[in-house]
């Protein structure tokens, strides 16, 4: 917490003559820096105060007490709100009413929301009444408090307001509140305190100072709660000093006359043209708008209405657009037919319109590039890199799952991995129905439009999978009854049979009967530019993880840099290598298993060389063997009988080495660097691939930048141990090639243990690689495959905000990578880091990784176009005002 | 590192006038220390200088360079060596030859062994042997310094020199080097230099100040490794900056006259009797005795040559236990009739004598209580509270496991749990023998004299039961075929079937046929003595891990100050108890659930009181339901069968519930407080019962302190969700009571992600207790039930020091353990901090957790007396020059 901070702890805005200085977003929050900008500007602004962020601080810090005196400014500072029309706080004739809302730095869960009309109480109701507003008008506000204060300050729930106020409505056979008249809004009011007493609540104080200080306290009483911290550390904001809070003085859009409460967009959210867009509704305020019992209408029945305000809009929403440089949605009063502006945020917009905003903002001559490029949800650019369902078909919803890839699939439905492939012989597009996949079904998963299973998560094996191939996937539909023997499955009432047509959107998890129509549309044209811009402003490298030199060449089409993670055993699954790695597992020992590799070693050296030569030059960082050695063998009886009778052996052999190499937890088990130190001629094998394979391309005039990865490494004796077999092997190879090029060797960090104990390990080496999945499964003790049991409760109940394996978790996983980098610096000075796995391609977890100092982020092929921009923004945000 | 030392780098001791000021024992190291005490005392020794640690320190971070002037001091000191018989390093007719030792704070791996002879080389041996001694002697010495050299500075092999030594033995035909003459001993010379060209290796450098630099940065160097660093850390040695060096002047048991090398202990290493102990070799060097080439003599060989040696040593013996308030072993030489004591450390000494020893040193007035706590090994107490084999008998090994659990075991074997429970019924002692056990095998696991399992390692299930019940263990008994149809088991040749007796003997991991006596002492007595001093002297509490009264009453007479651990669902596992769960899991809704968990509740509750009138006002650490819920249903079909019938279901239907609940990784599964988000009843049913018999105890005049433990927290707003559900029943409940005490609730704090949040989620616990185990597991990525497969590799190739799931690994696990102290006190200055599980017993984790400051370990009833005699040596080792 800064105490020291120079700024005044209240600010107060809108009066005219205070308006020039705005202060730090930090110490403001988004929305009263909005609303200081707008005031700067000379907008149509009711007055207000803020409550600053480091006033929240010193308040939790005094053990929530407010400083000496805190009060008497207050009041002196809402004398100074007093307006033209007399309206004065704690008037009994002609009172003032204020709002008070949270301005937190970014929009957050857990802060206070609205509380409306506070200021109020049933002596102010009448004096007002017998003075200068209607009965009715009077009570409608005194409700209003009584329904926000209850909810936000005292705690209620908001359904016991709900009943209270259908009671009223039933009984006097009115739809919604408009119906009601004085003496009924009299009795909302009455009926609305008597939830208070049933709650076992005090009713509000009716000292309007006293209400206004005890939500003021409530407001900043959130902040320092352990949830609430939670929350604000899983967004990496920890240097902030606390919730400012805005005080607005409240403009009624329930008043005689022309009133109303609307919200107009600078520009439309799906198409991004520059017309003006917005909803209104008369004789409402705006939280009637939120929530939606009565139909909003276009702005144009304002217009109607008031025509001369049609020009003031337009003229500010040109005004506000070159001030902010972006697209605004700004929320408005009419009072009497005079407009305020109470509130503006960025303007919402879909993939299509953020792209067309951006640029038209730009050439508008309204933005820089770096301003524009801020403001487009980078996950949007899925709509250019993937075929979407064309928007305007009619569709039948069948069921919906979680969307694991994004996309669109349509195609005949087929229940077995080896029937994809068959029909795809003979062109048939196939959808692949499963209740999971393993890495067996590879083939199939290749050669099918789209993937479907039953359970598992957005990391389980096909969502990955999927999403590496960029091909749509929906997982978790647990709605389905899957039957394999009758190869159809049952969703409610229907029936879905072998090869009936279905269609998938990868980017909704909707599933639909029938063929629809796609459209693709790609990145040319207007992406390509913004992608542009991003590379010029971005300082985080992209790589990309890809295995074989197809996904590479496709990789460097969308704009890798390098490749951050080559996963080798993926090599073993293709179908001409994985007899081969059978046999050296099921080799009984070490001259078994090394005439085996001996047989596999030009295949991966081929496959190295392929690589090499589409990356020309580039990094690519190739991963040692890292899963266990019983995911390879099969698991069906079948597949067995198959392989025994191939291999000349006994099925009761491969059953025996099974039952061996299975493990109770497999994640974590015998497998990384660990096999290393069991089996060293394995990792030997793939050394020489590697060396061999960079030798023969620099040979032919290509350049290398080969990157070695241990995986799984907790100790540095365990490095130590595998580089003193890796090391002298690199050189005897160069050596016998006559060749000498630096290669790199690094280990994957992806313990906890390894991330406390990074100082010694980065010792012994060149790179760290942030293995994000495992990494978040140990600091858990989530396990990926079984998490999907409890996961979605604990973010449907709020105990965690995002699945932790598709956002980073920044305040757990990432303190302890937060470590690993301070620590490996000490260690290594010049020791890169980078981070592979699924967060890479994740915006906000890219975020992070510019922030925590890594140098790359490695992603599959399909998010690099994401991570680019995701990184361009970063280092745009990075610039303002940071936490 | 410490540059600013005020004392000096270089030391020199042994002239007499500078033996009075000792230094610091972090800056001298263990042996140096001892060898400047031995100084203070006039004891015979020879002079020596110490390079201490500090240097090491500058020299390593100078980029490993020597400071200025370092080899014109060292000379000069080297000068004020030479001795009454005129030696003077690099004389060519008259000599000194010195020796070099690393001088470590603890016994270190990776530490630089003994150069010997340093200051010799071809000419000096000439001139040497043409001036002053025989021709023999001088090569002797040469070819001595070669190999040391050899193997220590210039990394070549032991076996390379064996060899070379080997030929010239059966070319001589002789058996070892006294058969050899001098010419002989000058080939061994040269044949020594051949290993080094051999080798690739420059041979040593003539000039002996040369020489002796290389050999002091070499041991410099050695402190700097990753590896080293690595297991200093490990060691929970932060904070020292390098290792001292020893430099002596060599003293020459191979001179002509009475001459040799021995070594004596000032007590009997296995009586703890005061005699005089030892052993000598004459015409030896001290790393003769050490080889074990030649046969060692009784000290008395030594004293027939040379009768007043006798009552020198005796003299000696008593000054320097007098000293050194213990019992101390001592290595000397005679050079020509004289003696010199070369090096002295504690005396090593089983359990009997290591108690004696304490004892007769407190009673002898030689040693104070805090003094005499320090040298016994807390796991020596074992040999008191278990029955052991007796010594005396014959034995018949059979085969060696993993000594699990301490003690010894006599029985009649049997392979089914079952068989147990009806054999003992009969009075039958068995000894169970099985692959691995399962839950469901406790019923036998209790009845069982001893366990053997042919699987597993030292936290297996089987381990683990077994240390908790105190009962003798064997574990990893690979050589074992074993037949559960024909209820055999084969090793080798011999075959032993059902109801042949053996025995095992739990300390050693030895099996036995046939029915060997047993020997029980007990803790009375002595044992009990000493007890008490370290309940006098140690700060940290100790509680115990149990289940039910019964082993909690046989917990607080073993001296348990409170329970840490109570595992609920051990009690589940009863046979009254485990149907009534068994149906709770089956139940398909909560209604289900609540029923079944209605029924179990007075069972839970009676459990509780029994404990909490047992424990009579100590605190209670109660552990909410922490396993997966599939740990809980049968795996067999037979099983299955029967509990189908049993409750009246369908074994389809326990099929499909298990399918439903089988995990991929289990230990990363829906457990702990997960389940408690899912299906809030369970913790609500226990928490109702440990409120309530607290209630119902209270009203019997029986004091209660419970303590709430929520399983595997992994995030705050995880533990405030529970807590929401358990405060207020807890208030619920002893208002419906008409009661109202203090109920402490916390967390055990065993994922990682915890350790680094530890902060915000200590704002909601009362205590943290470290769940080390699962920690372990979770920060390495070891699963417990699979690291076996690669563990044994890993500790035998030095890649870890110690099973981390039998001591603490302070460095990794035990830096996530500090943070989440330091945050935790941070986030709530009032929290406590235990830790339970399987390193609360283990003394080196004891002693670390003192270390870190916290408030109890919690341990099996069988660890309390070890981990109350571990805790007072940590305060005790505490208060002395910690690092």
């Amino acid at each position: 917490m800064e105490n020291a901070s120079t700024e005044p702890m209240i600010v107060t805005f809108g009066l005219g003559e205070s308006s020039t200085a705005v202060g730090r977003k930090t110490d403001l929050g988004e929305k009263a820096w909005a609303m200081m900008e707008l005031a700067a500007l000379g907008a149509p602004i009711p007055p207000g105060i803020i409550l600053t962020a480091p006033l929240c601080g010193i308040y939790l810090s005094n053990g929530n007490t407010l400083p000496e005196g805190f009060e008497s400014s207050l009041a002196r500072e809402l004398e100074r709100l007093t307006g033209k029309n007399g309206r004065r706080f704690g008037d009994e004739k002609n009172p003032m009413l204020v709002s008070l809302r949270s301005s937190p730095y970014v929009p957050m869960r857990y802060a206070l929301k609205t509380v409306v009309n506070i200021g109020i109480n049933e002596e102010i109701v009448r004096g007002w009444a017998d003075g200068s507003v209607e009965a009715r008008f009077a009570w409608d506000a005194y409700r209003r408090f009584l329904r926000s204060y209850g909810e936000q300050v005292t705690g209620l729930q908001p359904e016991a307001f709900d009943e209270a106020a259908e009671d009223l409505f039933s009984r006097d056979g009115v739809e919604d509140d408009t119906g009601l008249d004085a003496e009924a809004m009299e009795e909302m009011a009455q009926a609305f305190l008597a939830v208070y007493s049933r709650g076992g609540a005090e009713p509000p104080p009716s000292d309007p100072m006293t209400q206004l200080v005890r939500a003021i306290e409530t407001g900043f009483r959130e902040w320092d709660k352990p949830a609430t911290e939670e929350y604000r550390l899983s967004l990496g904001l920890e240097g902030l000093p606390g919730n400012a809070l805005l005080i607005q003085s409240m403009v009624f859009g329930t008043a005689p006359g022309i009133s109303g409460a609307g919200r107009f967009l600078s520009r439309h959210p799906v198409t991004g043209e520059k017309t003006l867009n917005g909803k209104y509704l008369s004789a409402a305020m705006g939280t009637d708008l939120t929530a939606g019992t009565r139909m909003a209408e276009p702005l144009e029945s304002l217009f109607k209405e008031a025509p001369q305000l049609r020009e003031q809009i337009v003229d500010w929403q040109g005004k506000i657009e070159r001030h902010f440089h972006d697209a605004r949605e700004v929320h408005f009063a009419v009072e009497d037919g005079r407009l305020a502006f109470l509130l503006t945020l960025p303007a919402p917009r879909s993939g299509k319109a953020g792209l067309k905003i951006a640029l038209d903002m730009v050439d508008e001559g309204l933005a820089t590039e770096r301003q524009a490029l801020k403001h487009l949800d980078p996950l949007l650019l899925n709509e250019f890199l993937h075929p979407i369902l064309d928007p305007q078909a009619a569709k039948n919803p069948l069921t919906r799952g979680l969307p694991a890839s994004p996309g669109s699939a349509v195609g005949q439905v087929v229940f077995f991995a080896e029937q994809v492939e068959d029909l795809a012989a003979q062109g048939v597009k196939t959808i692949l129905v499963r209740h999971e996949t393993t890495p067996e079904d590879i083939g199939g998963l290749n050669l099918a439009q789209g993937i479907l299973t039953v359970t598992g998560g957005l990391t389980s094996h096909a969502a990955v999978v999927a999403r590496g191939m960029g091909k749509c996937c929906i997982v978790g539909v647990s709605g389905i009854e899957l039957n394999y023997h009758l190869q159809e499955m049952t969703i409610g009432e229907t029936t879905v049979r072998r090869l009936d047509w279905i269609s998938l959107d990868g980017s909704t998890g909707q599933v639909y009967l029938g063929q629809l129509p796609q459209i693709q549309t790609g990145l040319e044209g207007a992406p390509a530019r913004l992608l542009e811009w991003a590379d010029r402003h971005r300082t985080l490298g992209v790589r990309a993880n890809a295995d074989n030199a197809k996904d590479a060449a496709h990789a460097l089409e969308l704009g890798a840099e390098g490749i951050g993670l080559c996963r080798t055993e993926h090599m073993f699954f293709e179908i001409d290598r994985i007899p081969l790695f059978r046999k050296m597992i099921l080799a009984m020992d070490h001259v078994g298993r090394s005439a085996a590799l001996a047989d596999l070693m030009p295949l991966q050296r081929k496959d190295f060389m392929d690589l090499f030569r589409v990356m020309d030059g580039r990094p690519v960082t190739i991963r040692l063997l890292d899963p266990p050695l019983h995911e390879f063998l099969p698991r069906g009886i079948r597949s067995q009988n198959r392989i025994a009778k191939a291999m000349g052996i006994t099925v009761d052999l491969i059953q025996k080495r099974i039952e061996m190499l299975m493990e109770t937890n497999p994640m974590l088990g015998h497998r990384g660097c660990r096999l290393a130190i069991t089996y060293p001629e394995i990792y030997q094998m793939q050394v020489r691939a590697i060396v061999e394979a960079a030798c023969i391309v620099t040979k032919e005039g290509v350049a290398v930048e080969p990157e070695i990865m241990v995986p799984l490494v907790s100790t540095a004796r365990e490095l130590d141990a595998i580089r003193r077999q890796i090391d002298p092997l690199v050189q005897q190879v160069m050596a016998e090639m006559d060749e000498s090029f630096p290669i790199a060797v690094g280990t994957m960090l992806e313990t906890p243990r390894a991330a406390v104990c990074a100082r010694t390990i980065a010792r012994r080496a060149d790179f760290f690689s942030f293995g994000t999945n495992d990494l978040t499964q140990m600091s858990f003790g989530f396990s990926r495959d079984d998490a999907g049991i409890f996961l979605p409760t604990y973010i449907e109940q709020g105990i965690l905000d995002k699945d932790p394996f598709v956002e980073l978790d920044y305040a757990g996983v990432g303190g302890l990578m937060r470590m690993a980098i301070e620590m490996g610096r000490e260690g290594n000075p010049d020791i890169k880091f980078g981070i592979c796995g699924e967060h890479g391609g994740d915006p906000a977890s890219v975020r992070f990784s510019h922030r925590m100092g890594l140098d790359y982020v490695s992603c599959s092929p399909y998010r690099i176009p994401i991570a680019r921009l995701a990184a361009a923004q970063a280092a745009v945000l990075a610039e303002e005002d940071p936490p």
